[in-house]
């Protein structure tokens, strides 16, 4: 649930008793009038700090996430290709930010602005609230603060963007992907979030996706496969006879890393999109959001650990890391009503998706460098979903509605920019630089210079 | 101190003048009291926030520890082990996260359920507080949110296995080890657990362990020690006459960020364990425990780069590492009642026990391949003894009969579990493939495929 | 703003209308005078709970900084003495934490000892409160507790000699250096930031340095540049004939992962300077200090990604990881008054100065191997003035008398320090160990051991 300037619910809960005395007694200019007012204003002042401190903490952890997946692909590419999937990421980290400024969060969350002055109205950069705001002059007493409130959706539109640089990583060029990076973060990502995080009509249909399995998962995978279609898979990974051959990643202990450090990262993900913490209820359902959190996490891993081991004789690392996020991305959609049971048992489905898909990907020929797809798109659509299996509010043909809507606009979107782009700047280097490295070729920079080279 | 239904004290602290005063008032029914009632409720409810919300943030750090170790171990083993090493640790985490949530929580914390219901009751899969619950239905008002305490406790829980998969690392099978850690987490460690945390015998006794140098460290140590000895030692290890072959571990960088990654989530660890954060009595205390972690693990590492320096004329660093972990280790049963001296000092101990034991480990031919045995053993019964040296109300006897009871039990217990994988399931990899190397025997992935191997 | 003992505005605004209130009634002795005086202090308590608590959040941050600059410098230098360069870092923190205990906090916050008591009173260890201090006892309830206040201000202190050991990487020698580090945290960090922090003549003359970008990340830029001529360059960096030949670091993904860690934690280093977090205000001043600091690191990579294109054709991710530094840098001394349109500017101009600095450094034959001048002396530099774009109450003039007087002093005592150590126990490694490497010649000990040097 993200309805920005709609969130009253759970800020009022501890104010009831308060608030219905102070109606009570308010006529009666007595001291007594006087001193509830004062104290219900003062508690109001503490859930506003508190709400806001859940977005402060949430939005590091969510930060913390581009950091896990440029360590989680620089692990999954070969060696040759490390230093330009390093600059991807902190490249397109930046651009989201900067656009996201600029554009996407007013677009995200049009409120009056969107009806009242027209879409264009929409587009204004973001202002902060005034240096020194005091507590009745803040935008929304009931809620958090602007700033921190932007600062946690900012990282929620980065890690959109940094779904696709795995997905294609190896083979497309710098500048055409962090072209296509602009494109997602500053409109893409913005406008399909407003229809149901800025009360827009996926919203009002009932479309129910907690943290953003579809919102932010799906539409970083769809915009991830429709690219990785146009670009095409990378030299040598599939042979005219249909065998495929395995392209081992460099660094499985980054890559390790990277998973531990987005596993991490989603606590602040999942727990920061309760949106408030200043009530007993808001703080329970925090903690509930993380202990499923980790239980889809822990299953999805476990999962994969069993099954690859059925499958292959051989537990696989790269699909139990898979798996986890595999997880991670089926409970997003919600990871509050379940009990500790359920969110396991979505969590594990979403680990067996990923490792079924994998190959199943392989055999389409479409080359996914780190198993993004499976992850955040077959997973996300499972966790959209699965909403239904324990949230009363939720139905499944609105759930399955939302996901056809959204997964068609960004289909269409993406495939238009990543064409415009193929037609202009090119998408793809050319077949010598990918040979030899994008390190050596694009950038003269390698990654571990030191170090001889294997076999 | 860790009695998950009885920490009433630090919550009450806040309230005692109110809770006086409407004492006082609530026998008339005038609006006063009706104020002061409403009043005193709200500011249970922020105290309440403010301990979930501690358990929530230190819950990530510990968490986070997880990572720290599968760096360091991946740091210290061959490089032709470390995907193997990096499966255990994510394969433990999600065995303890599932099993933790299905026996361990509940036998941990028998509460009523023990007594009443006898001994099967406290064997009951973890049932969190309902979703969007309030402030007069939450489980303990006085406390935290049953979900934040669970997500805290299952990562001690977790970390207790981390412990052994590094000194058992580099010859031991990969299900042989996870079934182990599914025991140690199921069974061992919250069996133990509650003789102290979950008000039992120990308690009662009056031993004293604030956050677990003896029943989250030693605990790791004990069944890490006990494996060692039943799993041998390391081809080429130990040659017959005598003489010691150091192994050096294959990337210092990974295991000084798993020692730095540790170092975090010990604030978690230590920090949360103070179990309430909604008074100024409670907050002090959190920030006190802070500042003496981070003093006991920074002259645990000062002791080990003066006196490796003093011993082997240079500076070692997996000394360092390790000596800073053996001061964190050492300061965790009593982080509270020291000052910051008393604190370097008890670091300090901790990190000289772990630059001793190291060499004495190996002349007794006990290959324990990351130095778990002396950091979180011998520097955790160090520690558990320095309770006396602060906190007036621990004593010596106490502390020595909880080690001993403790270390008993899980010898005798881990013996057995060990015991019974060896002669089922085999506990070793042939020589073959341990000469080999795990990774390309056992799981048929190598971590850096890339890199041409060092001569 | 970091005045410790006169930080009363944030923390008061909350109970105005409740301290105006209780003004009124404590003259008639009645029930309802008691209920407002209890409540205020309860509400007290809340806001020195938070308070503290924003110190402990910030204070972790900040300490994870200690790892990304060992993550950032172990990426930076050749592999050959990556070890002594991870040593370097745990042993600086390590005599840090130590030092700032011992003299460090109350030389940098003297308070009234320092003049009622003379000169030397400011020597004296830190005593943190008494273990569980309540709200009337603590030693200012209008701030945070002393023992979270230490363990923030320990980091920055062990942050500013991290700063130092990356620019005199892979030739200083390891005790000669921690000598080096011993003096700057123990006597000259804390006495330069005693004249704003602790209320001293700067301070008074009104200069403004939010965090420290003078006061921490300039005072380690001139240490390291005076450090960086003592000592001289590295052999072979610096042709007779003018040319200079690039030395590039061993592991781009680590350093990478550095530049990741040191922004998450520069959250904690800006918004922990805000000082308060318990009122409406002091919250939304920290979140925007958040969103801020993000887009001034965004933007300064940004402009280093689209300078280094125009310049050299190629994007050069060294000076991309740099340029997000140096944009943190800039924004670090006035990161509250802006926009975030304004923080993005100070970010990119900080990006741009690392860009054009380093080759310039270069031509002047200054060897500093991580970039450590170009981004924490001349962005802070730039930082610094900067504050009077968006800060009314700093004006020029004070800005720069604050830069010249602090960077004076820091030049003379610094010099004087590397001057006594290189006369006494010599400065650098001997030639043939630095060709070798610092690895084996002086710690006997590499990093990577199983991987083949590359050619």
């Amino acid at each position: 649930m993200k309805l920005r300037n709609a969130f009253l619910l759970a800020a009022t809960a501890a104010m009831t008793p308060l608030a219905a005395f102070a109606q009570e007694t308010t006529e009666a200019a007595d001291p007594l009038a006087e001193v509830v007012a004062a104290l219900a204003a003062s508690n109001a002042e503490t859930v506003f700090v508190l709400n806001t401190f859940l977005f402060v903490f949430s939005g590091v952890l969510v930060f913390w996430m581009a950091a896990g997946f440029a360590m989680l692909e620089a692990g999954f590419v070969r060696s040759k290709n490390v230093t330009m999937q390093l600059t991807k990421n902190i490249g397109l980290f930046s651009i989201a930010a900067l656009l996201y400024y600029l554009i996407g969060f007013n677009l995200m969350y049009p409120g009056d602005g969107w009806m009242v002055e027209g879409w264009l109205g929409a587009f204004a950069p973001t202002v902060l609230e005034a240096v020194g705001v005091t507590a009745d002059l803040v935008e929304d007493i009931e809620y958090a603060s602007v700033g921190s409130d932007f600062f946690f959706q900012l990282m929620f539109c980065a890690a959109t963007a940094s779904i696709v640089s795995g997905a294609l990583a190896e083979r497309i060029k710098l500048n055409s992907f962090l072209v296509f990076a602009a494109v997602l973060t500053a409109l893409i990502y913005p406008i399909q979030a407003s229809w149901t995080w800025g009360e827009g009509f996926l919203d009002e249909a009932g479309f129910s996706d907690f943290a953003g399995s579809t919102i932010v998962h799906s539409v970083g995978g769809w915009a991830a496969l429709v690219g990785a279609i146009i670009l095409g898979p990378r030299i040598g990974k599939y042979a005219k006879d249909g065998r495929v051959t395995p392209i081992p990643g460099s660094n499985l202990a980054l890559a390790t890393l990277g998973t531990f450090i987005l596993w991490m990262g989603w606590f602040g993900f999942n727990g920061g999109s309760e949106l408030a913490l200043g009530t007993a209820e808001a703080a329970a359902n925090v903690s509930r959001v993380l202990a499923n959190t980790n239980a889809a996490a822990a299953s999805g891993a476990f999962a994969a650990l069993v099954l690859t081991q059925l499958l292959y004789k051989k537990a696989d690392l790269t699909l139990i890391l898979n798996g986890a996020l595999g997880g991670l991305v089926a409970i997003t959609a919600e990871p509050l009503t379940p009990g500790l049971g359920m969110a396991s048992l979505i969590g594990a489905v979403g680990g067996i998706i990923v490792v079924l898909a994998v190959p199943m990907l392989d055999r389409m020929k479409i080359d996914d460098v780190v198993g993004a797809v499976p992850v955040h798109l077959f997973a996300g659509i499972w966790g959209t979903i699965a909403v239904v299996l324990t949230n009363d509010e939720a139905n499944l043909l609105t759930q399955l509605y939302g996901i056809v809507v959204i997964g068609g606009f960004v289909i269409v979107t993406s495939a238009i920019v990543w064409l415009v782009i193929k037609a202009t700047m090119g998408l793809r280097v050319d077949a010598e630089a990918e040979v030899v490295g994008l390190d050596k070729t694009e950038l003269g920079m390698e990654a571990y210079p030191d170090f001889a080279p294997g076999s």
